[in-house]
């Protein structure tokens, strides 16, 4: 028996997959014995030329939903609205749903598993957080038994691509990014990616998946990367170091910390090597060990064959008529604030080039129960910079000290603060 | 509702597992609404003592299966008998089985999972290939959509702990091997890991799931690394190469090639970075590109945290009432004798050091349609021995061209052939 596939947005993925769809039916059917039919594609703009024939595209969203054929819709439209209407109207009249929109699942998760949960359908996400890498299945199935302590990794491609970069080029900030818009690794607006939105929405998922904690996008931790210097990557190279662009779920005591910040990563750290467009998540738990993900994060074909997967499954759990349970755990752990967390950081400050000027910055780290690692200077006179790196110590104590620092006469400027890994 | 486990084997895993479902059965049951109950162990000695209470402990595991409480069982003895008697007899009673027998599992595959699916019940395995790295349920469910090209990886911990060894330390086999025993990382018959028997059932399993084509194991093309000397892994690092011993699974022109052989490792590639126990796979797509998986393949802990993964999963089966598809899709695909593959090679050959030798030496690749890639001469007088690498060329060409190299004057010994990865 047929599966009608109704699709919603015919871009990048949605046009991807059409085609794939139409292309590979017969090769999918002997594959997996299902029979998987494209119905319609709802697009934007009608007329426009598509990777599949124009004779399935139609401008209306719901009537594809409606369609007395289509009995598994896919959402690849992206935003907020109207995709969460249109997901809820597939999901309400009993009809599985296939997204790839983490947006929407990070601001309204909770409400649309439940609408899925009442009608006993799938709704099903793995393109969701790392495009064509395999996370959720392993993270909901594969590792239900474990009780992990922290999801970290390299969730954006585009500023993966930007970084490495500015690092193996020594381009500004803005070098790289009108570099990676001119190759198509960044959009003409660049803010989602490069202010760190579009990998705290990914980030608040992960969440979700590996501790049963809800967290909203929003109040996850960010800072984005575009505010980093090449000055400061190139200190962090000289000191080990590469700076990366990293998400973060980890169990702490008193609750779950979720954020987004730039962070110096050892060069011998297996996420160091992750250059480019690649997306890498670490897995982390006290039986299991470190599991490392990594491959294409973003692109058509990948999240496309990330959606394909889902779509089988769901025809799969629709044909079976199982009852399906939302794979998404939502309970309502607690989270901690960062300042409660224990973080180290790189300071690059320009100083004052007098004697003394250690001493009276190394006191103020002191007077706040921070200890420092390692002190480097660089330059002489009006341009000499002090780098330190401090230990592990609260994220309230080190921003206590940086807010003395400012006041120092001798410190001129508090250049740079960027977390360490550890 | 409870569902009863009932292990068979109660080794490092099988006694990690029973601790694991006595100590955290609430937690479990917090986070996956399932109440999972352990009901037996069977154990060879009943008087040794184990990491759970005795009292589970159990002599004859026939009554584990049989006893009307236990609904799942775990499989963890290994072996072929009576392991394979053992599931076969709980899969006829209609009880969803878990196993980490690769070595079963490449032998008697076809026909376990019949009975399994005769009976609609689950027979999961995640554990059987790359231990506590998932694998199972990326293959076969998130990458349903695709077409893959290549399977490739480092699947035995104990080959990889010696091979870094040899390497780091510059020790022999011997060497490396004794000390592998000492800490552990080796058995005392080492036999199924250095002799590749390990990793070819593997890469029989990682077949059946990739290309739906089920390899017996002992069809698997296979070489150890009892042969290698540590002069070639010294030549190799000079040359940007390091070796491992890879499993391989790809399509091929007229059907896959599946194999496990060490290969040269070109440095900057990501599986030269894997260093010790850690095992690491590569699973490719026209469509998906390349994804990594990397993590602990071995160890009483996560191997026990991916079986574990798949008790949950079968027990939400059983209590769902689902009609199981087992997930190895079990086709009859063609394989391609590996003298037909395209390889490529490095040659370590004692050589005369006369004039004309290289002329000789180059003549005979050539003759056999072999390219050189690159050539290097290391020592004089008795000494000598150039060592050679070849470009791309059929694994006959290769062997025609090694066997008539023999037969020149010139070469006092052909010291060393092995694979370039490409």
């Amino acid at each position: 028996m047929a599966v009608g596939i109704g699709i919603l947005g015919g871009g990048i993925v949605g046009g991807s997959l059409a085609r794939r769809l139409l292309d590979d039916r017969s090769a999918i059917a002997a594959r997996t014995g299902l029979d998987l039919e494209l119905i319609q594609v709802a697009v934007r703009d009608q007329n426009r030329a598509r990777s599949f024939p124009t004779s399935y595209a139609t401008s209306n969203p719901e009537a594809v939903i409606d369609h007395p054929d289509v009995s598994l819709v896919v959402e690849l439209m992206g935003g907020l609205e109207p995709a969460g209407s249109l997901v809820r109207r597939a999901l309400e009249l009993g009809k599985p749903v296939v997204t790839a929109n983490k947006e929407l699942l990070a601001a309204r998760g909770p409400e649309l598993f439940d609408v899925a949960a009442a009608k006993g359908v799938s709704l099903l996400f793995e393109a969701a957080v790392g495009g064509g890498i395999p996370l959720i299945r392993p993270l909901t199935e594969s590792l239900a038994g474990e009780k992990l302590s922290r999801v970290l990794g390299i969730v954006n491609g585009t500023t993966n691509y930007i970084l490495s970069a500015m690092e193996s080029e020594g381009q500004s900030f803005g070098e790289a990014l009108a570099a990676a818009q001119k190759l198509g690794f960044a959009e003409a607006d660049p803010t989602a990616d490069v202010g760190g939105h579009d990998a705290a929405a990914k980030a608040a998922i992960l969440a979700g998946l590996a501790f049963g904690t809800w967290v909203q996008a929003e109040s996850v931790y960010r800072e984005g990367i575009d505010t980093l210097e090449s000055a400061d990557l190139e200190e962090a190279r000289q000191l080990g170091y590469v700076v990366k662009l990293l998400a973060t779920a980890e169990q702490r005591t008193g609750g779950i910390s979720v954020r987004v910040h730039p962070s110096l990563v050892p060069v011998a750290h297996p996420l160091a090597a992750i250059r480019g467009a690649t997306n890498a998540v670490f897995i982390e738990g006290p039986a299991v060990g470190q599991l490392l993900f990594s491959g294409p994060g973003a692109g058509g074909e990948p999240t496309a064959t990330a959606v394909l997967g889902d779509v089988i499954d769901a025809a799969r759990d629709l044909l079976a008529g199982v009852e399906v349970t939302p794979r998404l755990i939502i309970g309502s752990g607690a989270t901690v604030d960062l300042a409660e967390v224990d973080t180290s950081y790189y300071v690059r400050m320009v100083v004052a080039d007098s004697y003394g000027v250690l001493a009276a910055i190394a006191s103020v780290f002191g007077d706040n129960g921070v200890s420092i690692a390692s002190v480097r200077q660089d330059g002489r006179g009006e341009d000499a910079s002090l780098i330190i790196v401090t230990h592990s110590a609260a994220e309230r104590s080190h921003r206590a000290a940086f807010d003395r620092l400012r006041q120092l006469e001798v410190v001129r400027q508090v250049a740079a603060t960027i977390r360490v890994l550890n």
